[in-house]
């Protein structure tokens, strides 16, 4: 397409490389956002430059934080002998809106995909298993979306903690199979994690 | 839904302001950021900015561009005898590419609209009789969507054109009532421009 503008050009450019937004769309965007104060744009482009600049993560579970430590490995309340294993942050928000939980998390960072290019290696899984050796962890709950990666993943976890004096367990496959689970209802959600069974190989 | 970080609470709120991005995608958008290398998050940032404080609009036809005057004004090639009126600069693209209209614009910069409180005085119409009056102009092309804010649009531009020594066409009826210009094909839109007929209210 032939723009009128470089500016115009550059800016949907660095736009349409957003996962899910073509050009079109990114025009779109970019025109909307010239008809806004400049103030308002500047506002939306520093809150994204400020995130990557100033994102931590949590150093015992790898949720994403303001600081050292999230705010659930913070509070003194949460069950810090309940470690729920999740793929990713927006897994963490959708468990904590079912307020079914009151354990602490661990976020692997993704799931084992050959496929992708990402190994055992790439994940959080030799985090957790320091943070089980090292001791009061009663129960680790694989909550990974039930995929075909999910489910390796969950099985390489189970093989890591074995031998490991720790009770593995699996959250309810009330979930449908290849959902993926942060879309889940938050009723299907908290019955999976209220109904979770010992892990069987 | 409760963040984890207030910094990515922020960059979420600012992405889900844009239009048809919901809180998910924003969430999903902003992560993916967050997986990018720092430098290219500010890129993008950097790009938004720069568009919204350094964009001009041609002294001329009203369409975005880099300086005072826009590329197809400036080039002497154009034939300055044809205007052609347009919404907004999507539909000056759209017309661009079916390469079949060697005139000039004039970006109205919207259609009248009651409903949405657009009226005659918030558009560029006034400038466009400006510009006929000025003479040098033969032929004004009504290029507008097919809708009934366009043909209230191009009924009110006729009446304020007549009386001045300039022939009023408008586009053939080549498009679906009720689509949108910009997503017209290039045939379909290069025919319309041919097959324009002189306006008759």
């Amino acid at each position: 397409m032939n723009y009128p503008s470089t500016l115009l050009q550059n800016a949907v450019c660095e736009m349409s490389r957003l996962p899910g937004i073509g050009q079109k769309t990114a025009l779109r965007l970019v025109l909307h956002l010239l008809r806004q104060e400049s103030g308002e744009v500047e506002t939306l482009a520093r809150s994204l430059v400020e995130l990557r600049r100033g994102v931590h993560y949590c150093r015992i579970c790898h949720n994403l934080c303001d600081s050292d430590l999230c705010d659930i490995c913070a509070k003194p309340s949460r069950d810090k002998s309940t470690v729920c294993v999740v793929e990713n942050i927006q897994d963490v928000m959708a468990i904590e809106n079912t307020q079914q939980y009151n354990g602490v998390y661990h976020v692997l960072g993704g799931v084992i995909s050959p496929m992708d290019g990402i190994g055992p290696g790439d994940l959080t899984i030799e985090n957790l298993v320091e943070r089980v050796r090292e001791g009061g962890i009663s129960e680790v709950i694989l909550a990974l979306s039930p995929t075909m990666e999910g489910d390796t993943t969950n099985f390489y976890i189970y093989r890591k903690l074995q031998g490991l004096s720790v009770k593995v367990s699996v959250i309810a496959r009330g979930i449908a199979q290849n959902d993926e689970l942060q879309y889940a209802d938050e009723v299907t959600l908290g019955r999976a994690l209220a109904g979770r069974i010992p892990f069987k190989a």
